[in-house]
């Protein structure tokens, strides 16, 4: 199949809904925004052998690739609305791969309620890569940032941290788990994150600032702390982590870093006014969804992590980063 | 240098001036669109072995990336407005390529007024790849569209055609050329297309379609032909070809069919209704650029190229296409 096959047969689909994507056909893309809004953007790739591991369900690849863009989306506060797609595709990746990545994509679509509004498809030599970028609307000055932190807000986490670093290590590093139910569960929390979208759209007049976790959850509060020059302090026992985390790793203090510093969560992270806690235990319950309380912002600068002994802890790294030494 | 390194050394300065970039230490970029506009967005990817060399100036390849992009939005009518820029990067990409390729960037920033808004930097096993998402400004319903081309309408081409086919000739298979200066304008042509933002942004009010020839004049001309239901004929002797492409290529018709099919040619392809002709002449001469008439939109579909000798002539392709058999 050549690029134009695969566009009208798998792609134009994605983009039906969209007017301003013209099919797919026309050199560029029309983006209309309502009055009073503002277009949020965020662009994220993923590469075979870093980001993924190529064997998979091209599909639970295509689904990541959108998960972690439309999480941007959702630390930000914004309601996802499109995205552009480039994929570069080896010799190997063939229709059987293309159909299989843009059925994920259109599960997706329907789950977020986005489309496709254009993009790119072209040849690479050996590795799969894949570039996306997410659009979202926020109202006028609306939009969450990381730099409104103040001295004495609560630190807030959503979800469970660590999952996502542990099903990894199951997965490429053979890590052994007898428990196949706190397996499957840890593995799909690396495939499938939940862009916490929902939340985010709540936090937008309440959190005083807000970061998805990707790189790791003390990586991404050193962000906030950077961006709102103020420091934090957490607490490795307040951490909430999964059964299946406990049961995959134990009780030794040292091997649960991974909720610390794994990563590629897509959980938000936020701080909110010590006064608003009763809202944010309020939304939790409306949200079914886990919203906890696991520090404070303080003067000063960086993140210090309490230990279950009540001392600081020193981290072998904060978090992932590309290029690291 | 980690990913954080080079971003606030390398590409934090590229985004400066874009307030809405946030310094790019947010999840994601704000866009704010004038009243009565709407956003133009457009995506391109380029591979290492695919797009590039890989072993030219690290300048140049951001340069064409972003000209690429432009091109697009040129065919679309739109004004530059600001791009997000993903980077994958072996190994061997160090601070130094990071670096070159940073300042190639700056260079076409000034020259064509835009800024960075975000995007991404991440490691890549083997080969660059990049991916660069393009806005541009437009008045609501003002965007040049491929779907409007009328029977009757005047076909036109910006520039010279297939240069940059002939200069990657030269560069990748070492076709002998002994004329020095002409090799030069050709591989320039290869490296740094001119996107052709002045004249879209004149074409608005003025052009039923347009196209930016990246596939191939052939190709492309059958994407306006595709999407306004109509035909197209055209003429070999009156495809405009430099001076440099007729010193290396000669007279012999079949080593002329790059100006047809070559593509990497980022001029503009349009169609005028007849009575508007004078405008186009006005048009040339007010910005300094051929604009010339090569043939006609007809009833029925798809394009005839009538070669020299008055008989329609025989394409062995019609232009580039990824994975085509």
């Amino acid at each position: 199949m050549s690029e134009f096959d695969f566009i009208r047969r798998y792609f134009a689909p994605l983009a039906k809904r969209q007017a301003g994507a013209f099919s797919l056909s026309d050199d560029a893309a029309v983006v209309r925004i309502p009055k009073g809004h503002e277009l949020v953007v965020t662009k994220d790739a993923i590469v075979e052998g870093v980001h993924f591991l190529g064997d998979e369900d091209p599909a639970l690849i295509a689904q990541k690739l959108l998960r972690v863009n439309l999480s941007d989306l959702a630390a930000m506060g914004a309601e996802p609305y499109a995205y552009a797609l480039a994929v570069m595709l080896p010799p190997r990746a063939d229709e059987a791969f293309v159909k299989a990545f843009t059925r994920g994509l259109a599960k997706d679509q329907k789950k977020f309620g986005i489309t496709l509004l254009g993009g790119d498809t072209v040849a690479a030599p050996t590795h799969l890569c894949f570039s996306l970028t997410a659009f979202g609307k926020v109202k006028k000055g609306e939009a969450l940032r990381r730099n409104g932190a103040k001295v004495g807000d609560i630190i807030y986490v959503s979800g469970t941290a660590g999952d996502s670093a542990l099903g990894l290590k199951l997965l490429r590093w053979g890590l052994p788990c007898r428990d196949a139910k706190a397996r499957k569960f840890l593995e799909k929390r690396y495939y499938r994150p939940e862009p916490r979208i929902a939340l985010g759209l709540k936090l937008r007049k309440l959190a005083h600032a807000a970061v998805d976790i990707s790189d790791g959850l003390v990586a991404d509060l050193s962000h906030i702390c950077e961006c709102s020059r103020v420091g934090a302090r957490i607490y490795q026992d307040k951490i909430p982590v999964s059964q299946a985390f406990n049961a995959v790793v134990g009780k030794k203090p040292e091997k649960r870093q991974d909720a610390l510093t794994g990563g590629d969560d897509y959980e938000l992270l936020f701080t909110v006014a010590s006064a608003d806690t009763r809202k944010i235990t309020a939304l939790s319950a409306a949200l079914g969804l886990p919203l906890t309380e696991i520090g404070r912002i303080e003067k000063g600068a960086g993140v210090r992590v309490i230990g279950e002994n009540g001392a600081p802890i020193a981290l072998e790294r904060m978090g992932f980063v590309h290029f690291a030494a």
